[in-house]
């Protein structure tokens, strides 16, 4: 079976975890604390990140937005990119505001500060990079609700990549309980639509040993 | 005709210029000085970033990667990224690895702080991100030779966007002078050939005001 070498609260991991329950494809998880630097991982990818989708018959693709990209070529039904060259370009243009954008200046700051410093012994979150998370994360959400107020989806009328990179952001942020939710109704009403997706089970079931989600977390009526 | 808004020494244009002159596509470049944040350009890409692709009909496509796969799919010959799914996830592997981990561990380190703070007027360069790119460069360049010992081109048989990707970083570097071809022999036959390919003709005639690149630049056999 396919295996995707992953960690729970990495946000490309979990882009690519939705995107294979999206097109039903079956596939085996297995956790790669990355920071070990294992030797056999790094075969895998010189890279030594996740994700890493390993294919029954052996074929390695790492990468989120290589694997993305690889599935929607080798299994294209339902698309989650897009109809036409300029629909795919607005589906890029979003994810990749997502993936890069938002996870560079909310992410980042938030759960890595918060999660990954701790399983990493980097000693406690930057106060000055908490901040800044919470300080960047309004101006996404309101860019959310300024797309929904125009489309059905983000980018357009079908659920797409875009959402997924989008939730699977937020997702991860939702998990240490940073998103204003209450202040952003429009996003509110997107993600309360993404996570009653049955592809976004397994990530709603996601517990991190010794850090539980706050209570809304994986409730759809949040 | 097409216009690409961009800024000289910002290697994802430098990728997009590349990849057009490949695919014998006609366009005006129009350099943008993002840091000023002209209202005109923000309503193209709100993210205020360039490149910008601006087709004949007006659509807009924004981001190098999101503009590449859009040309790849709007003017497929030549392919730059191969023919078959498992060839294009090697291709966007290398491109990504160039594109994002170069980018971060070395250009960043050097040109960002060379060249954009003082056009953004941050202060001077910062010693330890300078010391830094220095170490990290080496690395990529053994990883280049490495790739080239067992393949023609950084991918495979074919010239691709891993090495246009590659190309497009290390251009930028070289400009600043901060390449240590000499150390790095089988890289350096590997950017011989990129350099003498016409594709490149454009890049290695840019000239930033008030800072000209060292003589070898633009040599064909530096």
């Amino acid at each position: 079976m396919r295996v995707l070498y992953h960690l729970p609260l990495h946000p490309g991991c979990r882009k690519i975890r939705v995107l294979m329950r999206e097109k039903k494809l079956d596939f085996e998880l297995k956790a790669e604390q990355v920071w070990e630097r294992r030797e056999g991982f790094l075969r895998l990818n010189p890279a030594g990140e996740v994700p890493v989708l390993v294919e029954d018959g052996g074929a390695v693709i790492p990468d989120a937005g290589v694997i993305a990209e690889y599935l929607e070529e080798t299994c294209p039904e339902p698309t989650l990119l897009g109809h036409d060259p300029m629909e795919r370009a607005e589906v890029r243009r979003l994810a990749l505001w997502f993936d890069a954008k938002f996870n560079r200046e909310v992410t980042i700051n938030l759960v890595d500060e918060k999660i990954l410093k701790r399983f990493m012994k980097l000693g406690h979150p930057d106060s000055q990079a908490i901040r800044a998370g919470h300080a960047n994360i309004h101006y996404h959400l309101d860019y959310i609700a300024w797309l929904c107020d125009r489309r059905t989806w983000l980018a357009g009328d079908d659920f797409s990549m875009a959402d997924i990179a989008a939730a699977a952001q937020l997702s991860c942020v939702d998990y240490v309980g940073d998103v204003p939710w209450e202040q952003h109704q429009g996003a509110k009403d997107w993600y309360a639509r993404v996570k009653s997706r049955p592809s976004f089970r397994g990530i709603l079931a996601d517990q991190v040993p010794g850090l539980p989600p706050p209570s809304h977390y994986a409730d759809l009526d949040f």
